[in-house]
């Protein structure tokens, strides 16, 4: 086998499509996509990248309830479940059968110009190697996303909390995170909050206390960070969403940014200046994720 | 012949290709786009659309230059800007003889994962019947973009300016203003400025002088509008760019959203609010949009 592995999904929005008549596995280094399709003329579609850690997919139902809340923001067509679940098992059977992986999964709205059609796949392929990541950890800069923290209620068009095909922003910001010699970013508001990376959530804790910021401001829910609350309360602490300024980070005593692929990478800085990483606990949380049967 | 017709570009960012070894014309039904572009993954990657009239392009060299400095914001290899010329050129000639047309090309940051290597292509195809819009006119609502009149300065890693694929948000205010009963949207700033269309450019009339919205709020540099100011100053008036405040809506005589596929639509309604519409001053402002020969 190799990979990526790549698998169509026909009439990805038909809720009586059965994912032997829809799935069709095909070849990655062929063309598969329209040059009219509006995931990539417009970046109008939706995805989720869900990690697979020894074969197990993590946290589907996670990721199929956000897909669900982002289609719904873009208003398109109800992705149905069953397809993309079906798909993530499908291509997990083609992968060579070593190590980490991941899926990502997409829906579009479909060809411009014609009717409603939207487009349907999933790709797979073996992680690379995070282990600097996640025992040494990450710097990180602050970047303004240059909206308030009211966006999500003042603008809903503007979309923040979808996760949508629309993500040039969110890789602009890491070239400028590497311009100031960063690995990362977490996003900030104008009006002095802290938010999310542009492809993961952010966990403190202060003392034993996990917060994560509040979604009402924009922020994707995370599968990640949901399982690093579960690891928190098995630990004892309390663990709750809440909007966080950014001056707390004074007084925090440490820092994860938490995604499907990367699992929970320290933060070791903030804009040049050094945070202690704590080995032994990060070493238990990424653990706890690992082992996380969702 | 039919429509559309879709031109791959190879090699589209290497300053020596030459179309003849670089462009081919494909069957625009077949799929081109391998699903792991990033151009569809992620939005990322830039685009421009010229109008087509009577088979002949224009403003192709305002739109090169436009491209050339979306790409820099994205900090993408420059396009070749003869293969992209020449893809034009190629297409039209393979369009169905009657009516308008148009063309959009795109490049995109090519395939995740592997080394640079940019994806570019041209579609064209015959153009909608808007003589409603370009007569009777358009109405319109005001939406707030979520950022300050400052964000290109501010936040430059906002791409404020650029002309991405990440349009899902030019694409959700569209939806927003049909909800509203409306055609179109301009956008705002938070901070009480006028901005753009979702893909067009703003162009106001106060008695003998037309302004736009300057560039430095992060709003593009129109190709239709550089061509309305044209006009303007042919008929004696005074043109120019400046920051314009809501609140001087209220004092403009009238206004247009100008672009290459529809040209010069009036607003006939600002969030519900009937405006008078000149049906001869606009009728000579698209006469001349339509034979600009540049």
């Amino acid at each position: 086998m190799t990979s990526p592995v790549v698998v169509l999904i026909d009439s990805p929005t038909d809720p009586d499509a059965a994912p032997a008549d829809s799935l069709r596995l095909v070849d990655a280094r062929a063309p598969h996509i329209d040059v009219m399709d509006l995931g990539i003329t417009r970046g109008d579609g939706i995805f989720e990248t869900v990690g697979i850690i020894d074969g197990r997919v993590q946290s589907v139902d996670e990721h199929l309830r956000r897909f669900a809340r982002s289609a719904a923001l873009l208003e398109l067509p109800a992705p149905n479940p069953e397809l993309f679940r079906a798909a993530v098992e499908l291509g997990i059977a083609h992968l060579p059968g070593v190590g980490d992986a991941f899926c990502k999964y997409v829906l579009t709205r479909g060809r411009e110009g014609g009717p409603l059609d939207p487009t349907g796949y999933a790709y797979l392929d073996v992680n690379p190697d995070w282990t600097r990541e996640r025992t040494i950890g990450i710097s990180v800069v602050l970047l303004s996303r240059g909206y308030q923290l009211d966006v999500q209620t003042a603008a809903p068009w503007l979309l923040q909390g979808a996760k949508t095909l629309s993500y040039a922003v969110n890789r602009a910001v890491l070239r400028e995170a590497g311009r100031r010699n960063a690995d990362d970013v977490i996003f900030t508001t104008t009006d002095g909050y802290l938010l999310e990376g542009p492809t993961s959530s952010l966990v403190l804790r202060f003392g034993d206390e996990l917060v994560t910021p509040a979604q009402s401001g924009g922020v994707l829910h995370g599968t990640t960070q949901i399982g690093t609350f579960e690891w928190g309360s098995g630990r004892g602490m309390r663990t709750g969403y809440r909007h966080v300024r950014v001056e707390e980070l004074d007084h925090a005593d440490a820092l994860w940014l938490t995604s499907s692929q990367r699992l929970a990478a320290p933060v070791n800085a903030i804009d040049g200046r050094a945070l202690a990483v704590d080995a032994d606990e990060t070493a238990s949380l990424n653990a706890y994720l690992r082992g996380r049967q969702l």
